[in-house]
Order: structure tokens, then C-alpha cells, then sequence
């Protein structure tokens, strides 16, 4: 495939949202929008979407823990073929919000289903399509659901009302992540300031991918 | 668990339907209707709807086998701690209208995605609760497509129209299911008339747990 595929993770809270808006600003000026699928997890086409509506209706309190890292990979699966091979084989720049590191460390981690059955799952979804290079946003768990808190109250959905005691764990699992993939999971400190976090991401990708983005 | 799980297994136009419905009437008047909990797959829970909803939408035409595969592992888990163990923890028969087998033969047979693929996938999901017996109903493929044309053509859905050729394999690997589990999985000939086969079913529930149905 000659397009480039890069996933974002970490916490809410960890200002991943406005690192994508700017990173993906950044390649469209330079490459032509077009040519950057900006897209996000659980999401995708309607058949992933409905999977998304399942795992987010807030009166779905009774889902086992098990249902749900299946949901997310079924959600996952449908995202990969429909959207992001497609796009990679058109030889796009492929920007995910969340892929299968998210299910490893929410599931794997915080709940505790344990990572190596969550990444085996998982590559049953993905069949060997992981991302060339994943930036995973960290921060400390009180920080992160500090700054949910502050700013976006009204947005909680289910997974952010986790205990302190989960959002530790998940962040434990991706830093666990992050030492068994050290080529393509790269840690970015994001609990500094927002454009310094941007100025660091950007700088990252240019030194990987020196077509993509200029100095 | 102090319950009995029995699963019903075979293609549409088996008389599954009709197999379950009067072993469900003999073990009724047997124990009384409240030990008996009569369910289905995909199905369940409100979660389990909503993901047999998904599965079964017409429109989602261009859903990928393998996320169907995840989907109805899903449906089953969510099923599993819901339904199934909460029955079989108060001591009652459960009978249901398909289960594990059924995943590995539409999917890994039908679908080509390997039958040991989706038996793993599956393990994840009912984390070692299999039935004590599952009934499969075998018909000729081409007997079990006949009956579904005349008796209900406008129930047909999306899976029922695949091809002759995916129905073999669907059947192929129940039978390849049966030889791998020859204890707990008891191949009927539901080619017969239907009134011989609940026969021999309830002949086979009598003789597995002679104090559920004596003759």
C-alpha cells in the first residue's frame, strides 16, 4: 500500500483532538486536502457507526466487558476495510483518532481482560494492518480527568466516568504498548503546553516521513 | 452450575423451529414452563438485540465476514452473562436456538475464515461454557433451501440467500464439529418427517438426562 497510515492515542484529556485538527491543517497545506482521510475509533461507515451507537447508548450499563472489546473490534474491522485500506491504497495519509491500542489498553488493561488476549483478538480484526507510526499521547491520569472535567463536563460519555483506579491502569497498558512496539508507538509528553505538544508531533512526523511535512 | 444447556444447531429449513418448540412443551409439562428458559441466538438482552438488529439490517450489505464474526460473538457473550449462566446458576433447562456451532460453521465454514479461527474467536466470547448436549439437525443442503422456498419466502433473510455452494460448506462443517466433539454434539437426520425426529430428539434427551423427560 503506498499511503501512510498514522494513529493517535491517549486519554481524553491529553489534547489529542487538537493535535489531529492541527497535524491534519499541517499535511492537507501542504500535500492538498484531499489527499488526508482524517477519521476516528469506534467510527466509519453505517455499519460502524450503528457498532458506535451500540457501545456509547448510555442505557447499555449491564455490557460485559468481554461484549464490548468484541464491539470494538467489530467496529474496528469495518473502519479498516471500508475506510482505511481504501484510502491507503489510493495512497492517501491516513489519520486515526484511536485504533487497536485503544482496545489493548481500555480493555486489556482497564478491565482487566488482559493485553495479549485483547491484541490477539484484535488481530483477528486488523489481519496485520497496523499503523507505520502511532503517537500516543501521555499524560498523568489525574491530569487527564482534571482537564475533561474543566472543559468539557457535558461531553462525559460511559467510559470517561471510569474510576481514577481504571485510567491508571489504561494508561500503564499503553506505556506497556509502547516498550513492546518501540519502532512504531512513540510517547509524547502532553501534559505540557498545547503548542509545544503540536511543535513536538509535528517535528516527529517530519523526521519519519520528510515528504509528508516539511521543516 | 445445577442447569442443563442444550443447544438446537442446523441450517434453516431443518424444523429446528418446530424441534424446539415441542421439547420445550415436553419439558414444560415435565417441570413446569418456569424451569424451562426457551432462547435464541442472535438475541437476548437489550445489547444482543441491538446487535442482532445490525446483523440482520438489509442494509448493511457491504458488512465484512469478519466483522459479522465479531458481531455474533458479541451477541453471544452479552447472551451468555445475561441469559444462559443466570438460568443455569437457578437450575434450569436452557434450550437454545443455535449457539457456538453455528458461528464456526456460517463463518469459518460458510464465510471461509477457518474453522479453528472462529472456534478461538468464539472461546473468548463463552470463556468455557459449552452445552452438555447439542442437537444437530442435518438436511441435505439442497432439501433445506426447498423448504425454506415454500414454507416461508417471505422471511428470508440475508443469510438464507447465499448460495447452494455456502450452505454445503455451512454443512460440511457441522458435520466436521460433530466428529471433533462426538460426545456432546448428536447428529439428527431431519430429512425425516417432523414428528420422527422430535421423536428421536426427545428419545435422545430422555436417554442423556433421564430426569428431565422420562419416556
Amino acid at each position: 500500500m503506498a499511503g501512510t497510515f498514522i494513529s493517535f492515542e491517549g486519554p481524553d484529556g491529553a489534547g489529542k483532538t487538537s493535535v489531529i485538527k492541527a497535524v491534519n491543517e499541517a499535511l492537507g497545506n501542504q500535500l492538498g486536502a484531499e489527499q488526508v482521510l482524517l477519521t476516528r475509533e469506534p467510527g466509519g461507515d453505517r455499519i460502524a457507526e450503528q457498532i458506535r451507537d451500540v457501545l456509547f447508548d448510555d442505557q447499555n450499563t449491564n455490557m460485559d466487558s468481554r461484549t464490548e472489546a468484541l464491539l470494538f473490534a467489530a467496529a474496528r474491522r469495518q473502519h479498516v476495510v471500508q475506510d482505511i485500506k481504501p484510502a491507503l491504497h489510493e495512497g492517501k495519509v491516513v489519520l486515526s483518532d484511536r485504533y487497536v491500542d485503544s482496545s489493548v489498553a481500555y480493555q486489556g488493561g482497564g478491565r482487566h481482560l488482559g493485553i495479549d488476549d485483547i491484541w490477539e483478538l484484535n488481530e483477528f480484526a486488523i489481519h496485520d494492518l497496523l499503523p507505520a507510526l502511532t503517537i500516543y499521547l501521555d499524560v498523568p491520569s489525574e491530569l487527564g480527568l482534571q482537564r475533561i472535567n474543566e472543559h468539557r463536563a457535558d461531553q462525559v460519555n460511559r467510559l470517561d466516568r471510569e474510576k481514577l483506579a481504571f485510567h491508571r491502569r489504561v494508561r500503564q497498558a499503553f506505556l506497556t504498548l509502547a516498550k513492546r512496539h518501540p519502532h512504531r508507538i512513540v510517547v509524547i509528553d502532553a501534559s505540557a503546553e498545547l503548542t509545544t505538544v503540536i511543535q513536538e508531533v509535528e517535528s516527529l512526523i517530519h523526521s519519519r516521513f520528510p515528504t509528508l511535512l516539511p521543516k
